[in-house]
């Protein structure tokens, strides 16, 4: 253990990420990448093999997405054949496409070569169709086979995100004829944590973890040890179900197989960490009234996504805006329900927004079902019921004061607590019948939300100040 | 292989999830929980036996969920030792300490004596410290020793999280001394992927995963093939810088060292996963004005924690509303300002809510950073401007008609520009301060960006309306 000083200091080195790389906040050190644009610029190709091809593929990943546009490519090309293609995986989608877009087919298909078939399937399946056969026409045989199989399942599937290589043995062999296999096989995938038994048909019929070869004894039958319930999933699951089995049953990898149960290929946690990442982010995108949009995105397909919600809330504004119109003739008369009016469908729109955030977040997780929808409706009710009486009296109390009207108060008080009870309603029955009808509640609630909200708020107010005022004092 | 026939069944059956139990939307069927509350009603043990006690803890989990609220406890005693108490690490906090609370402390140490210590500890550090004691005096020392060191690590450290059983063994063992060692030996940890390599004081040396030992040949030594650089996470580490270590770096399990890089445990990525579900939980509800609430709160703590956030939007409407005050001459002589008013606040709200989800969403990823933030921001305002200036024409021509009124037209089209580049600015500047201070940009950004449109809307369109009419018209 001569090493051992060298050891501890790449080891401290890695605790959190590595500061050969990263300052304190995780951000691609300015040094680091000064040194890199240097080399780039005049084409050091020894610098950068020493300095960037032992990067991780995440750091990679990082430094490209760090370095400005027109230097990505050029690293690319100067790095040539020791360009690690697994680092494209892991920038974004604008920054990949840019990349593979401009570098040769020929280039693509070398580097493709030499990746695990799920990261291959995730560079090529956003390429054009053209593009993708010209390159998979550069693999050998087999690597094409199994890349276009994957390719043939549909978007976002296991199939697509599962890796096609994987050790099989049939059940009849003892944990020694497995073991040893493996010490002599060559062709084994990179890393791996369990084994599968199949027939001869490649019949998938169960799985062994390693630990359960490791601890168990030369002789034994590879069948006896195998667990037969394995939670399988098939090719064209998607990938967001794929996620939540491997989430309910902690597993760490799934076999993927086909329609008639035979062994394809197998989904990893990796894989499935990035599509918990992705499914989560999408929600909040969602929520927010922003798609599928991505920080390298450029400005025009950023106001083009952009523009559609906001458009559809003009529409919803309008149609709020009307309702105050009705009412032009008491406000006319009393300016106080103008400057008033605004805080009543604020504070609606926010009660019903954290209504329905609870309630998407719930349906996302599948913790609402039937069985708690209807305790949670009424807890939702009384929750805006109590919180609206807390406001009707506290802004009744402020408007009192305010325009020295009393009779405001009451009826800003009344409007507050019809208001925040519409907003927990809507806030939980709007994203429980978007879901009951299949589309998506993260989507389409919060624009539909604060139409509830605006115009109960708007017309709560202005109705009963109108009615109030003309029954109880004729002004 | 004559139960091929069985094996079939159960492995479809568990494809998506246990068709036993649930029904095709993943919900626990209702007949299966008419039978099971029936069994608990009429005590009968012999039947929860045969058909709960076979559930993975997750599925027990689900099923004490959908279980009105006074049974849960009953089912749990009718078991009583062959209850899974992981299940109770699957289930709402509110519901897990509910049961808790009630069981008896004894019952408690028996049944957490079973467990992994990560879920030991994750059921024992909710409880108050004298019934923690109480139930940690009555396991065995080791196991209580293990569990009180994970227990002094802070609240949502690694070492809350870690598991404290491992397998480790010095670097000069052979791989065939390995493999035997894991044959004899009865107190390895249920399940592991990688064991560790550790000099005589416990210091961590390095890493070998399971599938590097089964391919090496016996007579090679630990030492020869382990990882040295294995990503050790220090025991005092947050959760979820943690879990970016993991993944970043795609760790299925990581050594968890003191502060003297003496091993202590084992961080497994299906505790990371629920990390990284938490965060995404946490962003979504702070972006939604909602904390740390779960669907199983009762409604007075639900009115508490959503009343402060109501609070502090009260205070920013009225201030939104005092500056509309300012304005009452304008809006008696023009009703049409007070209709209109809201269709700008409204939409400088969405953009503005648009823009601060890409930022906070880009910021906890950490895909925004100094690098690219000069840019995102130059984007923003582009994209505030471009559709601003199509929104100012699509409402230019609308309020034109509405009112008959071309100047209220370029009035409310300016203003809208104005609004929008504003809500722009607001919505990626405002986390970024709150990011650079340290603060969560998710907890406060919605409040401070709506309250930043509210005003500039108001002030804008208002005080553009004033200005322009008594200057142009002298109304």
């Amino acid at each position: 253990m001569t090493t051992t000083d060298e050891d501890e200091r790449t080891r401290n080195a890695s605790t959190k990420t590595n500061p050969d790389i990263y300052d304190e906040d995780g951000v691609v050190r300015s040094d680091f990448l000064t040194e890199v644009n240097d080399a780039i610029e005049r084409g050091d190709t020894p610098f950068l093999q020493q300095n960037v091809v032992r990067l991780h593929e995440s750091e990679l990943g990082d430094l490209l997405e760090s370095l400005p546009a027109d230097q990505r490519l050029a690293l690319v090309q100067l790095l040539g054949d020791d360009f690690d293609m697994t680092a494209l995986t892991q920038v974004d989608d604008a920054i990949r496409m840019e990349i593979v877009d401009q570098l040769p087919n020929d280039q693509i298909a070398a580097g493709i070569g030499e990746l695990d078939s799920d990261d291959a399937v995730y560079i090529l399946e956003d390429l054009d169709q053209e593009d993708r056969d010209e390159i998979l026409s550069q693999l050998p045989f087999t690597e094409r086979v199994r890349l276009r199989r994957a390719l043939d399942y549909p978007e976002s599937s296991a199939g697509r995100r599962m890796q096609t290589e994987f050790v099989a043995v049939p059940p009849f062999w003892t944990v020694g004829q497995t073991i040893d296999y493996m010490r002599e096989e060559e062709g084994l995938p990179e890393a791996f944590t369990q084994i599968f038994v199949i027939d001869p048909t490649f019949k998938l019929l169960g799985s062994v973890d390693l630990d359960r070869i490791l601890r168990a004894k030369r002789q034994t039958k590879v069948e006896s040890i195998m667990r037969e319930t394995s939670h399988p999933i098939p090719a064209v699951m998607d990938q967001e179900e794929a996620a939540q089995v491997f989430e309910q049953y902690d597993l760490l990898s799934a076999a993927v197989v086909d329609e008639n149960d035979r062994l394809v290929g197998v989904l990893t946690i990796d894989d499935v960490v990035d599509v918990i990442h992705e499914e989560a982010d999408e929600d909040i995108k969602r929520l927010g009234g922003v798609g599928d949009e991505e920080l390298s995105d450029n400005i025009t397909s950023t106001v083009r996504s952009r523009f559609v919600w906001l458009a559809v809330n003009l529409i919803t504004a309008i149609l709020a805006s009307s309702i105050i119109d009705v009412f032009d003739g008491a406000i006319e008369k009393m300016v106080a329900l103008a400057v008033l009016m605004p805080i009543v469908a604020s504070m609606g729109g926010n009660a019903g927004t954290q209504t329905m955030t609870v309630t998407v977040r719930a349906l996302a997780t599948g913790d609402l079902d039937i069985y708690n929808a209807f305790r949670v409706i009424r807890r939702e009710a009384g929750v805006g019921f109590l919180n609206g009486i807390l406001f009707a009296i506290i802004m009744g109390a402020i408007a009192t004061f305010w325009f020295h009207d009393f009779q405001l108060g009451i009826v800003i008080g009344a409007a507050m607590i019809i208001n925040l009870v519409a907003a927990a309603l809507g806030g939980i029955l709007l994203p429980l019948v978007l879901h009951r009808f299949g589309a998506d509640p993260a989507i389409a609630s919060s624009a539909f939300v604060t139409t509830v909200t605006d115009c109960t708020g708007y017309f709560s107010f202005l109705g009963l100040a109108t009615w109030w005022f003309s029954i109880h004092l004729g002004r």
